[in-house]
């Protein structure tokens, strides 16, 4: 995918225009450091390809590509007070940088920002696109709030765990899409097609990031193999081993949670969920996901030409081989 | 102000209506208790008396109400972390309740309904509505961002203080009556008139709430007389003290700031203020910006009884004769 470099460039260019004011500097410096923290900028792409795909040009929606990156970056900096995560990009967060107080704020600015960017829209869509956009991010907010109920529940079944990863990340890819598609007018079958294709490769692809976790290959993997077993989180391998095992093996489960030697913690816990066969269970459901997509991409009238680029940026993020 | 009365009712069953989902539980049931801890619900007041002067009913103009009050109702969940505020409305706050994770995201889920809320604006004023909204949102979490930042200075300037006041809270009052005249499409002078006899209320009230601080009549006061001073904070009388005292009182004052025996302190540092003329300084300064209100009052193309109403609002909000 080297046409996403050029995206990605092209969308970097774009959000350098965004004027953010020098006072108050505590307010402002946070924002700025943030939004050129970098990283591929999916989100706003997916809005314009969204709307090239139905007649669009790379100009005619631009700040609802924006709106979407900038929102992105709001629930990032939240999401990281809320987390306590000390670094995002290899870079320290608002709030470990600043202070919680800072990052709440300038979160709150960014999401206002986000809105303003939004009312540049055509009167005539305006609706349209702030209707699409409220029920993204409440979702987006809805899927924090069961991730962090998560962490204290024992119970999690699977299906509530896929309905987390749905709101928490692949309904703003869905909206990101359909955002263009509005922009461009296109009609409302097709903009359900658009938005289902990119929640169902959202899923798939959050799917994609827990087996990685574990299972990639450590020489190409940008962090710790094994980092959500060490942190004891329910992953879905987590939670389709659970609902795999016998009751030896749950206590074996039970005891890796408190096991202190991590080396040793995450090689008996692929052990274990490799006996489990727990991988190809999770493949198999992201497998699912992506032939949903799929059958949605199927119905989108548009030519096979941008159908091709939608199907090679869905690979490129999914990155099937691994 | 008995008409207020029905006003603040009529909102409180409006608000009543919103309906917040069930799940997650740990988001909404924030929401569901904070705004029902109640208040005199000023801001969506505005809005509708706004709306009505300029030919709007009590109907026409809700959905833009209620969305001002939400917002005040954001911006003090969020503001109540920053400053660790335990109690609000003499119950606890959100962060207190339950925990600052679920402060800061109940108060996204917040900001997001307050956009809900005026996307329902008719198509033809909905620019101009999130424009208004925008700018005011941006000047509030500006206005917070100063106040944050004065606990650290030691060289606030009066108009500086004043400056953040006026971010801070004098804007949304401005702008919840401009929202109101704008709803009921009045001209762009009448808006900004009615916008700036809001502000300046607005600060004319935000002094007088300095000034009862340390000289309200203790029976009436609804807090402990002389709290700021207590907490070291720089308000008005603090900041107009510095700005008139000689050397020799500004080691008096600095004495006073770390004085332990609070009744003390209090009773210290209102001698000094008396000795300073600190009171009639602030009073002063608090009259001429009624003055300045009521100047942009007489410019507002409305009748004679609508310009009562916003006097008898205007007195009610400042009650001129403490």
């Amino acid at each position: 995918m080297n046409a996403l470099k050029s995206y990605t460039e092209f969308i970097d260019f774009e959000l350098g225009k965004m004027n953010f004011p020098n006072s108050p500097v505590e307010l402002y410096d946070p924002l700025r450091y943030f939004m050129t923290l970098g990283g591929k900028r999916i989100r706003p792409i997916l809005t314009l390809l969204g709307n090239e795909m139905f007649g669009g040009s790379k100009q005619t929606a631009i700040p609802q590509a924006l709106s979407m990156e900038v929102f992105h970056n709001f629930s990032l900096i939240h999401d990281d007070i809320m987390d306590a995560a000390p670094v995002r990009r290899k870079q320290p967060t608002v709030h470990e940088k600043w202070n919680p107080n800072i990052a709440i704020l300038s979160g709150d600015v960014l999401l206002i920002k986000a809105y303003q960017l939004l009312s540049e829209s055509s009167p005539e869509i305006l609706p349209e696109v702030l209707n699409l956009f409220n029920t993204t991010a409440v979702e987006v907010c809805e899927g924090q709030q069961m991730d962090m109920n998560f962490e204290s529940r024992h119970d999690v079944t699977i299906s509530e765990y896929i309905e987390m990863i749905r709101l928490k990340t692949s309904v703003l890819l869905g909206a990101s899409l359909k955002m263009g598609a509005l922009v461009a007018r296109a009609s409302e079958e097709n903009q359900q097609y658009i938005y289902d294709f990119g929640q169902n490769i959202g899923i798939a692809f959050q799917i994609q990031d827990d087996i990685l976790d574990l299972y990639a290959d450590p020489d190409k993997f940008g962090k710790q193999v094994g980092g959500d077993v060490i942190a004891n989180k329910k992953t879905l391998l987590y939670l389709t081993a659970v609902s795999k095992v016998t009751l030896e093996q749950k206590e074996i489960l039970k005891q890796l949670h408190n096991e202190q030697d991590i080396g040793l913690k995450v090689k008996r816990t692929r052990e274990l969920f490799d006996h489990l066969q727990v991988r190809q269970a999770c493949k198999q459901m992201m497998h699912n996901y992506y032939d949903t997509a799929m059958d949605s991409l199927e119905k989108i009238a548009i030519n096979d030409k941008h159908k091709a680029t939608l199907i090679a940026l869905a690979e490129f993020l999914i990155q099937r081989d691994n």
